[in-house]
């Protein structure tokens, strides 16, 4: 056994069952053990941003890590952008960067580039093991790093040469890890009896959740705390995965901006917080704050990212409105829109129209912003957002997601200009046959940073004759790109041909494209 | 004047003419500087690593240094592979990174990160202004920076803050610096004398040319040192530019595999190197030596990456070749050859077609082994290949060099792996009007891959049945991805379809792709 099969088999023992992939010649040895290593599959991407949202997709569903195989520090740097929205996302990910052999290193071959240092600023442990002996340990250890709550971006660095070396019988004593995260930390009682006593004060108070608490024990908590004292609740703006739809607690969303979110919780007192961080911009704007906790309002973290969020939440409701019953969406559907399609009645096609039980993938940046009331109470779904803010994330985090899943319709709800950093996972859709409806809203512009040039004051030139902003000229054809990769693809000018089109891509097994056209919203 | 009017306006003064851009909300004022700076010209790429590919390319033709905008870590991130390579280029780059403002940052927003630390990982010096009174001092320094001998990535962090403040007026005082290459320090004489002395002396001899040397004036000085000694000349394996075709000098270039190079330099006692490195594997292997210089043999540096080359090396010819005239190819053109399109024909087409003062860039990976036999007799042109061996740089290359060079004909010859990681800098060829023919040598497979496999004996299983190593099911249709982005195109299967379709691409002004279809070569 070599180091490489030594590597595979300990995480594939351990319970991680994919590999996504994009290797390079050192890491042949990898691409020859993923090949023989029993329960592990491999998928390929034509790109590694492809294969790191996608293990952030997959990690968010099965709630354990994928690996990833990448090709030394370019294909990390490649890669960066979504192990950066996964971080944000908490979700653990065991990347696998082959490099040169350590004595090739010094020689400064082309390739040769500094992987430590660019995979330390994704702020998770980066191992490098020695020999191929040694590479079962390192495994182990990744592994468990990864796991570490509320999740790591854990990175393993093999020279090739410990991939193509014997090791010692590797599978052989030691820690037998597990790929199940480990239970978050429970909050002190005692931290929770004084917000306890805080939402008893009666003063105006607004309890923002996020992190696991978006999930549906999590909810009802909220809700019923909401019901019993009061307290207004409110969705983190970006959530790593939310329950939604009928039969669920439903909450608003923080907005985007900083104006919007101080008005979210103008009035109040209090603002607790539960699984997420304390209500910050986004983006900095002149003149505005960056934390958009009101003045005079007092903050109370009920529970840090990476504890227990849930268990603390419903003690606290136990503890705030014993008996108290959540109130729950009713479930139905909206009507079904007719006409043009605008950022109004698209949503509303997808209301109409969500099959059960689907896991929603929402890249929608300004296009999006009816999705949440469209969907409330359509049947139960999970929804996917961007947690860390780079774009490119959506496509990816679909294949991911319908690995992780293969009997859930996912549907990826996507903007024309973040579509395309990482189009190519349309490819790894077709090939693996993945059952991914992506709707792409094309507005041909970037429409966010016209909307955001108000909100800055940006300059006095006019952002929708500025040519950076704009993705027309030539119009990209999205239905085109799809069939060029091997997915079957619509274009939809109307809300009769979406529903056509949507209702028909959602029953037919394997990847659909529904391009849909809508004016430029800013 | 505000921050980000000053940067760009210092940058523009100096003789910078082109930003290479994706912007976010954090550089929106940098895009309405771009808007208004007189002189300054905004190129969109949909994806960073298009952006930064095509800032490689530009350095390479222009001989200096375009400006990049990228949105904070993630942005650097998606463009840190082609900085690799165009650091492997040594060309002059200038990284605009936006960022948070300074104040925002310790609020950890969902798109904090850490941008020095990855900036830091290619070596070059990272600056961040702290007010907007400070920026030009910054701008002119990484603008040097940039340029000193043999071209480095020089990255300013702009918080979007400085970016947005009134600064003092910004252009007045100071230096004015230059966006042109400082002059690269001479060779010692005496370190020539030496190295004459060595030829002198009549023992076998190899002398191994890259960089500067790769232009005419650094071929005939080789050339003339080869016929005057007999020493056999190389060029490096991957070279940033060359200058090809009948009327110059013409060698063979070092082989990929380390008993290609082994063979190559068989024999010679003395391995001289001039404007780059000392032969190294690119990747290694069991039981293969990491640095290529036969045992025995002594290596001498005449001149070290970032000195004057050309001239030590025209200097020693003058030593020891005086009044040698150098060898040239004879101008000709191989024969149209006729039928099935393989390794062998495919090149053979480029040769009999290649258009007058071309821009030839070559990531044709294994198919394109015949390029420079066919073309070595073809009108005079320059040859850009991948100096980082990070996969996907070609088609954002063609990008840079056709800004660079409107009035030339750039052709990109592109493996068909290698061009979706960064496919989408087609609408950008497609939108600024290139004058750039894509030829896209399609064999369905990462064959490099599988003939590595060989190399590394990388184990049991069949590279040709392995998944990860083939891209076909489904194939990728490249004429519809062009189509897609704009660029018109279409598919050859018979090399007269393929002499066909580039004899009309090449004349036609703007864009064009050719889907060359092939077998598959290991």
């Amino acid at each position: 056994m070599n180091g490489a099969e030594s590597l595979l088999r300990t995480l594939a023992d351990a319970g991680v069952e994919v590999c996504f992939s994009n290797p390079g010649t050192t890491e042949l040895h990898l691409v020859g053990a993923l090949d023989t290593t029993p329960g592990m599959r491999s998928v390929l991407g034509l790109f590694e941003g492809v294969v790191t949202g996608a293990a952030d997709g997959y990690a968010r569903i099965a709630g354990k890590p994928a690996a990833t195989l990448l090709h030394l520090g370019p294909g990390l740097g490649h890669g960066l952008s979504n192990l950066h929205n996964a971080r944000r996302a908490n979700s653990p990910i065991v990347n696998i960067v082959g490099d040169h052999p350590t004595y090739h290193k010094p020689f400064d071959p082309p390739l040769e580039s500094d992987i430590e240092t660019v995979a330390r600023s994704l702020r998770g442990p980066v191992r490098r093991p020695e020999n191929a002996a040694g590479v079962r340990h390192d495994a182990v250890s990744t592994l468990a790093e990864a796991l570490e709550p509320p999740g790591q971006i854990a990175t393993l660095i093999m020279p090739a040469d410990v991939s193509w070396s014997d090791g010692v019988a590797a599978d052989s004593g030691g820690d037998r890890p597990e790929a199940r995260p480990r239970p978050a930390p429970a909050v002190n009682p005692a931290a929770i009896e004084r917000i306890a006593e805080v939402l008893r004060g009666g003063e105006q108070t607004a309890l923002v959740i996020g992190g696991p608490v978006g999930r549906a024990a999590g909810l009802r908590a909220a809700s019923r705390i909401a019901d019993g004292t009061g307290a207004r609740v409110f969705l983190e703006t970006y959530s790593s995965r939310v329950e939604h739809g009928g039969g669920l607690p439903w909450f608003p969303r923080l907005g985007f901006y900083p104006d919007q979110v101080l008005g979210q919780l103008h009035g109040a007192r209090h603002v607790i917080v539960a699984g997420t961080t304390v209500p910050v911009a986004f983006f900095a704007y002149p003149d505005k704050p960056s934390c958009l906790v009101p003045d005079g309002a007092q903050t109370h973290v009920l529970a840090e990212v990476g504890q227990d969020a849930v268990g603390a939440l419903t003690a606290l409701a136990d503890l705030v409105a014993p008996g108290q019953e959540p109130t729950v969406t009713e479930p139905g559907r909206p009507p079904m829109p007719a006409g043009a399609l605008t950022v109004e009645t698209w949503p509303a096609v997808i209301g109409a129209l969500l099959p059960e039980h689907a896991i929603v993938v929402d890249e929608t940046i300004s296009s999006g912003i009816g999705v949440p009331v469209a969907t409330a109470g359509a049947p139960r779904h999970d929804v996917l957002a961007m947690c860390g803010g780079a774009m490119g994330e959506g496509l990816p985090l679909a294949v991911g997601a319908a690995v992780a899943a293969p009997d859930r319709p996912v549907i990826a709800l996507e903007a024309d200009g973040c579509a395309i950093y990482t189009i190519s996972a349309l490819w790894t859709q077709a090939r693996e046959g993945l059952n991914v409806t992506n709707v792409i809203l094309n507005n041909r512009s970037y429409a966010i940073l016209r909307e955001e040039w108000h909100h800055l004051g940006a300059g006095s030139s006019n952002p929708h004759t500025n040519k950076l902003l704009d993705l027309s000229g030539p119009d990209i054809d999205f239905v085109g790109l799809a069939r060029a990769f091997g997915v079957p693809a619509s274009r939809a000018t109307t809300a009769e041909e979406f529903a056509e089109q949507f209702s028909r891509a959602v029953t037919e097994p394997g990847p659909h494209l529904i391009e849909v056209i809508i004016p430029p919203t800013a």
